[in-house]
C-alpha cells in the first residue's frame, strides 16, 4: 500500500468520526444566545477538509497511540481553525463574502454576530482542551501542555501575528523573510500545534513531539504555498470561493514573489526536506497526508 | 478596621503588583508583528480599576491562600476583560470611540488590528492559565480547572452570550428574564470565574469554590446595575467615556426597566443577599470590595 493509499484509508475511517465528534461537542444553540451558537455550528460544520484534525489523529498514531483518543483535541483544532476563518473573512479583514461555497458567517449572520461567533469558537477550543481528561482520558499534564501549545500557536507570535503580517505586507518592502513570517504564523504555527497535540496525546516522547511539531510547521508552509498557488491557478467551483483575491488585495505570496512554476518547485523541495523529520516513525499515513496537502485542488 | 478600610489597604498593596505582573507578562512587541502586541499593551495597561484582578487575589486570601500566588491568574482575567472591551468597542458592536479617557483600540490602531488585538488577548489569557504551574507553582489539576472555569465564563453561555443578548435586546420584548440573561453573561460569568480561580489557587475546598463563584456571579450583577446607572447619572470626566450611550442604542438596562431609584435599591438588596454567601470565610476584604463595587463612580 502506498502512502497516498494509506492516508486515503485513514481519512475514510476517521473523517466521519471527526464530523461526528464536532457535531456532538459543539453547543446546540440554547436559550437567548441561540444566534451565536447557531453561527458556531454553521462555521464549523459547513464542510472543510479536516486536514488539521486528521493531522492530530495521524500524529497520535505515528507515535503508537490510538487515534480515537485524539478526537476531542482534533475537534479543538478544527474549532480554532474555524474561528480564524470567521474573523479573517470580516469586512475589516479580507472582506470575503463566500467560504466553502456558502455565504461567510458575517454575510449569513451579520457582522456583530460574526465577531462574537469567532470569539466563542476561540474560547470553545480552549474549553475542549481543558476537558480532555474527561473527554479523552488524557492526563492533566498532557491536557495542560496542549492548552499551552495551542495558545502559543494561535497567539500574537503565531496565527494572529501571521494575519497581522499578511495585512501589513502591502505597506512593507516585499521580502523572503516577510513572506516566511506570514506563512509561519498563518499556517505553520497551527499545523505545528496539530502535530504536537497528536504526539502528546498518543504518548510520544518530548523528542517526538518536537520533531512532529517541526514537520507540521513545514507542512503548514507547504499548505500555504499551495493555497497561494490555488488563488492564482485554482478552480473557484472546486475552491468554493473567489480566486485572484490575493492579487486584488496586493497580498505578498510565493507566486507573486517567484512566479507559479518556481513556487511549485519550492513547495516540493520544502516538503521533501520536511519528510526526513519522519524517519524512525510509523509514518505512512503522515507521508500520504503530506502528498494530499501538496496535490490538493481545493 | 472596617471592611471598606480593609479593602482599601488590600488594594494599595496589591494593585501595583497586578500592574507590574501585567507589564512583565504581556509580550513586548517583537518582530514584524509589533502592532498587535503594542495594541495588546495599550488595551491592557491603559489604566482600569483592576477590580477583577483584586477579586481573584482576595478570593485566594479568603480561603487561606497567598494572594501573590494568584497574581498570574489575576493577570489572565484582566487580559480577558481587556479583550472583551476591545471587541465590544468595535464599530459593528458598540461603536465606542473612547475607553478610559483614551481613543479605543480601533480608533488608535485601526479596525483590523483591533480585531486581532482582541483575538490575541483572548488567546493570551489561556496561555497564562496554561503556564500557571511554571508561573505560580500551582498544580496541573488546578491550572486546568482554571482553564475550564474561564472558558465557560467567557464562552457562548457566558460573556459572549451576554454580549449577544445585549445586542439583540432591542429586537426583543423587554423583560426581567432577558435583563438577567444579559447581566449573567456580560458581567456575572466573568466575576464568578474570578472568584472561582482565586479560591482554587488559594487551596479552597470545592464547596468554597462554588460559594465564592456564586458570590462573584451576584457581585457581577450588582456591578452591571451600577454600570447601567452610571450611564444615566455618571460623570463622563470620571468615567473616561461618553454617557447616555445605552439610551441612544436602546439597550435594555435596570434604570430603563425600573427607573433610577428602584434600580439603586435592587442593587443594594441583591448585594446584601449575596453577602450571606461569605459566612464562615475570612472575608473582610471581599465585603469591602463589594462596597467598592456598589459605590463606585467610575
Amino acid at each position: 500500500m502506498t502512502a497516498v493509499e494509506a492516508f486515503a484509508q485513514f481519512e475514510a475511517t476517521w473523517r466521519p468520526q471527526v464530523e461526528a465528534t464536532l457535531e456532538a461537542l459543539l453547543p446546540q444553540g440554547q436559550g437567548q444566545v441561540g444566534q451565536v451558537e447557531e453561527g458556531m455550528r454553521y462555521a464549523v460544520l459547513g464542510g472543510g477538509k479536516r486536514l488539521r484534525a486528521l493531522a492530530v489523529l495521524a500524529a497520535a498514531a505515528a507515535v503508537g497511540g490510538e487515534p480515537a483518543q485524539a478526537l476531542p483535541a482534533a475537534a479543538a483544532v478544527e474549532v480554532l481553525h474555524a474561528y480564524s476563518l470567521v474573523h479573517d473573512d470580516l469586512p475589516a479583514m479580507d472582506n470575503a463574502d463566500q467560504r466553502r461555497g456558502q455565504p461567510s458567517v458575517h454575510k449569513a449572520f451579520g457582522e456583530a454576530t460574526a465577531i462574537l461567533v469567532g470569539d466563542a469558537l476561540l474560547t470553545f477550543a480552549f474549553e475542549l482542551l481543558g476537558r480532555l481528561p474527561a473527554l479523552a482520558g488524557v492526563s492533566e499534564a498532557v491536557s495542560l501542555a496542549c492548552v499551552r501549545d495551542l495558545a502559543v500557536a494561535a497567539g500574537s507570535q503565531g496565527l494572529v501575528g501571521g494575519q497581522e503580517a499578511d495585512i501589513r505586507a502591502e505597506e512593507l518592502e516585499p521580502s523572503e523573510s516577510l513572506l516566511q513570517a506570514i506563512h509561519d504564523g498563518k499556517t505553520g504555527a497551527l499545523f505545528g500545534a496539530c502535530f504536537r497535540l497528536g504526539a502528546r496525546i498518543g504518548g510520544g516522547t518530548e523528542e517526538q513531539v518536537e520533531a512532529l511539531g517541526r514537520f507540521g510547521q513545514e507542512l503548514g508552509h507547504v499548505f500555504q504555498i499551495v493555497d497561494d498557488l490555488l488563488d492564482v491557478v485554482g478552480d473557484p467551483a472546486l475552491l468554493g470561493k473567489a480566486v485572484q483575491a490575493d492579487a486584488a488585495q496586493q497580498k505578498l505570496t510565493y507566486p507573486r514573489l517567484y512566479g507559479v512554476e518556481a513556487a511549485r518547485q519550492m513547495a516540493r523541495d520544502r516538503l521533501d526536506q520536511a519528510l526526513t523529520l519522519l524517519e524512525g516513525l510509523d509514518a505512512a499515513v503522515l507521508r500520504g497526508l503530506a502528498e494530499r496537502v501538496i496535490h490538493r485542488v481545493r
